[in-house]
Parts: C-alpha cells; sequence; structure tokens
C-alpha cells in the first residue's frame, strides 16, 4: 500500500484532492483533501479521514458527529492527483446536516437551495 | 450569472475544483479546475470549459477530440470552493480514451485498472 502511496504526485501541500461518492447512489457527496497519512489511514482502517486545511490536522469524518464515511473503493485518476472515495455514508455528508455539500444549484442570477438528494 | 462568480471565494491562484459527473448515471468522469473565464463560459455557452493548469489557457473540453461535455446542472458546494458539474457526456471523458479517469482502483500493493464503467 506504501508502495502506491509514494507513487502520487502530491501537490506542493503534500495534498491530493478526494471525491466522496456513495458508492451504491452515485451521489456525489463531498469534496476534501487528503495528505499521505490521512490517505493511509483511510486505506488501512477503512474508515475516511481527510486532511482539514483550514485546521490543519487530520479529520477524521464522523469522528464527533458520527456520520462516518465507510471505505468501500478507492479509485486513482488518470495522473494521480484525485482519488475517487466510494463509500458508505452514515447520516449526513454535509456539516450544515444536508445529504451532501452540493445543494446550491447555480441559476441564472441565483443560487437555488436544493434539499433533495442529488437524483439522476 | 456574475452575481453568482463573484461570491466564489477562488483560491489564491483564481481557481475552483470542477467535479464532472454524467447526469443520469451518477458516474464521476473526472476532476479538473476552472478560473473566473472558465466558469462564465461554461455557464453561458452550456459547453463544459476548464483552465489547464499545466497549459495555463482555457480548455474547451472536447474541442480536439470531439468528446464534448454539455452541461446539464451545476452545484456549488457548502462552502462555494468546489463545483459539481452534472453533463452529458459525448464519447471518452479521459484522455486515455476510457469512459472516466478513476480507472486505477486501489489495492493492498498494486493499483489495479479498471476497464469497466463505474457501477453503483
Amino acid at each position: 500500500m506504501e508502495t502506491v502511496i509514494d507513487a502520487i504526485p502530491w501537490n506542493t501541500d503534500g495534498l491530493i484532492t478526494a471525491i466522496a461518492q456513495q458508492h451504491d447512489s452515485g451521489e456525489v457527496l463531498m469534496l476534501a483533501w487528503m495528505n499521505r497519512e490521512a490517505l493511509l489511514e483511510t486505506l488501512t482502517t477503512g474508515q475516511v479521514c481527510y486532511w482539514s486545511r483550514s485546521r490543519q490536522t487530520l479529520w477524521r469524518k464522523g469522528e464527533s458527529s458520527g456520520h462516518r464515511q465507510r471505505l468501500v473503493e478507492s479509485r486513482l485518476d488518470c495522473d494521480g492527483d484525485a482519488v475517487l472515495l466510494r463509500v458508505d455514508q452514515q447520516g449526513s455528508a454535509c456539516h450544515t446536516g444536508r445529504p451532501n455539500c452540493f445543494y446550491n444549484a447555480i441559476r441564472k442570477e441565483t443560487v437555488e437551495v436544493i434539499t433533495a438528494p442529488l437524483s439522476h
């Protein structure tokens, strides 16, 4: 596993972009960041851990809220600077209590807040 | 539309992270970046245009390959620094010719190249 992680072209801050997607519905839940330690912990424990850029600390998703993300599968993209985490989300992914973070639909002059899960 | 764009907390490079998702299947296609001009063009024309960080130029997706992305809906996340583009992808999203860019599944010691579309 360390072999894979060593091959990642970490950005200048030592981070990779991470997309969390609900594995069965395909709903895109959130976008966050991981450093080497966070990705290694996620792959090892099967519980998603990010790097909080604002707090500059490991962010074990759901540690306080209980809204954990269990890792189902992880995939690197073609150039290795983004990872797609297919997860099983417990509770709401967004800190606002919404199912996912992408609830602001861009309309012509405004943003419309969408409350329903992303359908497709 | 400019009102919405003006409110985005662009990063220090003037960029926002963009996730492209096939609108009907939910497949996550790719992750890329947009600057103000790229996002405005995307919202105005309905054809997705990114900012190429490597080439430092606007990247009109599919302009040479024909593998365009028609915008169906765009959504900002809770803190406004990521946008989810729900698109209709023509042809393959990835420059490798694969349907999406996330084809490298992380296994214990290796990366396994997945050829099938992301199922869920």
